[in-house]
């Protein structure tokens, strides 16, 4: 018998919708009464630990009655919100014997926004772990911080909350697009549920620039400098931020080129494998002789820094350690200290689409989930290091 | 102290070329002397497996002396190459006791060339290793097969021993390009280790296709009809061949239509974790989108069949069990019934850019090895029975 034959495009749409119904039920289910993520309160520990002063000292804080007076949880625990936090760093730059302002860690005159572009060519390198991941951690050690999702596959949007098919976000490609209907930037920033922490989200669309813009190229000036838009529309809103992260998406095309044209430093995640490399060593070389080309019209690429994150790291599997080895054998200055372990508590966490910052200990196993927060602190406070050290304060 | 800043392009550049140059030194040292892979030999039971007849028929041919002559192998195992294979189908086709030729599987009259395409939108998804393992599975099971790269990346063509940086080997894209250097699909296409499989390769420039496609669409009635053209080249090597599978890039452009419309069957693959699913139902939405608009231009996007693949799959692991789970809920009938296992076997294999059917189980931790190679044989084997279906002769 012969199988019978159907039309593609039915037969995926109606998947797709069916899909995409079912995961915006688990929104609702998750999210009640309005499928909005809030944020969870954080120990005392945990506060002490983001703000880089000592647990005592924040309990003599507290039993002073100075600084915002925290919510008592079931134990008696003392827990604070995101928004104390940042109470808590005004109070304690205002009233700490330090004259350094060092609670309240936003740019000074002269220090100029840092741009992250978080960029691999292979997928599944953890590139959306790692930014959703890095801006959250920002946001909660007192930076104003900006994350723009450019992968039009929204995952970064999705961990935030969002979910393009349903909620019909605007996305950068309404800041940078080529015709009248082009919105200034400040109009598709949305908040988050970290204060501190705002997104302009992805949608489908995106991938239009791609389109528009070898056409745009053909006709205009304003085409041939594609690169410079991203940089331009970030001028609108300099001010209001320390630190844009931006997760490009795992090509290379005039989306990666624009963010790239934008960014200060540069984040490359990749998985130790062999093909993960070879198509890395690939990506480099091309996007090496794009970055050239594009320079020669105008673009600026000089960077303060550029580093390599290993991720989903399994330490006790040999492939991937002999990899390592291989990697750092080439690299070895320029691959992050600390590599980001592969961790059940992540996925776990992913289910509800939630990270590690905002899934609550308690409803995990301890081990797994204290590991995976070190190992992610230690990549997180790494990296905030780098930042510093452009802003030239190490 | 600041951070010296340096220009982007020429540190990636050097990075990218270093990678490159230790990986094409791996290669020599792995495949020496030209770097060229070959294949192993197979044992007496492999042989039968492959060919569906019982290691005792295959012993008592071989006592007969009929059929190839076998090498004699450490320990006096009997072990055939895999041309010997091919020889020992033909032989049993013309002297077994069925009237059916069911040894050589080749297409006969009326059975229509099957193109697979192997798509998603999330990378990560174990989308080249899968195509890999299926087009050598089909040209050890004597189906006359080729394996069309179709991603930029370029991952599959490592796995069969190309380094596109270093060989400047052809692409498809010297097959569908638009200008006057366009060739014939026969020159573009290379042949593999494996008889009975030959492959396209890819190479960066592959990309083109995305920037080309639009300008051509513009300009003539041939770029509006851009999703003909590997169907049209295909039918130049229509009957060297039974069954082609594309690996398609991680991105819904230009190449992707193309190969959507040249196929007649379509393999998702995917790893049962939330963000990957969240892709998925948004990449399904919009592909079917995108489908229906150049159906009505005329692409026929007709399927024989569509499946899953749930791939690196980790039975213990239990978000990823519930992921499955969700699935299951709303795609049952589609999802194939044996996921690919996550498998260091796979990854160990990969380190020396070669794929379980490639390795010598000797090398391996025999449990680990059996283990993966028999999953890898269900799930293609199962897809192999949808090809057979397919041509209505199950």
């Amino acid at each position: 018998m012969l199988l019978p034959a159907f039309e593609f495009d039915d037969k995926i749409l109606a998947q797709g919708a069916e899909i995409s119904r079912k995961l915006d039920q688990l929104r609702l289910e998750k999210f009640p009464p309005n499928a909005k993520k809030t944020l969870r309160y954080f120990s005392m520990a945990e506060v002490a630990h983001y703000l880089g002063v000592s647990p005592n000292n924040l309990k003599r804080l507290h039993l002073e009655k100075k600084g915002p007076e925290p919510k008592i949880a079931a134990g008696g625990r003392r827990i604070y919100s995101a928004e104390q936090m940042i109470e808590l760093r005004q109070y304690l730059d205002k009233n700490g014997r330090s004259d350094a302002k060092k609670y309240v860690p936003h740019r000074k005159p002269g220090e100029k926004l840092q741009v992250i572009a978080v960029v691999n060519f292979k997928g599944g390198s953890g590139k959306t772990t790692t930014a959703a991941h890095l801006g959250q951690h920002l946001a909660l050690t007192g930076h104003r911080t900006l994350a723009i999702d450019l992968d039009p596959q929204a995952s970064l949007s999705a961990l935030h909350g969002f979910q393009p098919e349903i909620d019909r976000n605007p996305s950068l490609f309404d800041a940078i697009r080529y015709d009248d209907e082009r919105k200034p930037i400040r109009n598709v920033i949305a908040a988050t549920n970290f204060p501190y922490l705002d997104i302009i989200p992805a949608n489908l669309e995106l991938q239009e620039y791609e389109y528009a813009t070898p056409l745009a190229m053909q006709g205009s000036a304003e085409g041939k400098r594609f690169f410079a838009r991203l940089g331009n529309a970030l001028a609108d809103v300099d001010e209001l931020y320390d630190i844009v992260i931006v997760d490009c998406p795992p090509q290379l095309g005039y989306l990666t080129l624009t963010a790239l044209a934008a960014a200060t430093s540069v984040l490359i995640t990749v998985h130790p494998q062999m093909l993960d490399l070879m198509s890395m060593s690939q990506f480099l070389l091309m996007l090496g002789n794009i970055t050239k080309t594009i320079k020669h019209v105008g673009a600026h690429v000089q960077m303060d820094w550029l580093r390599y994150l290993i991720t989903r790291y399994e330490p006790t599997d040999i492939p991937q350690a002999q990899m390592l080895g291989f990697m750092q054998s080439m690299l070895a200055e320029e691959i992050l200290k600390s590599p980001m372990l592969k961790s059940t508590a992540i996925s776990d966490a992913g289910l509800t689409k939630q990270t590690l910052y905002e899934v609550e200990r308690a409803n995990f196993n301890r081990d797994t989930y204290d590991r995976a927060i070190e190992c992610m602190d230690a990549v997180n406070f790494e990296i905030q290091g780098l930042i510093h050290q452009a802003w030239g304060r190490l």
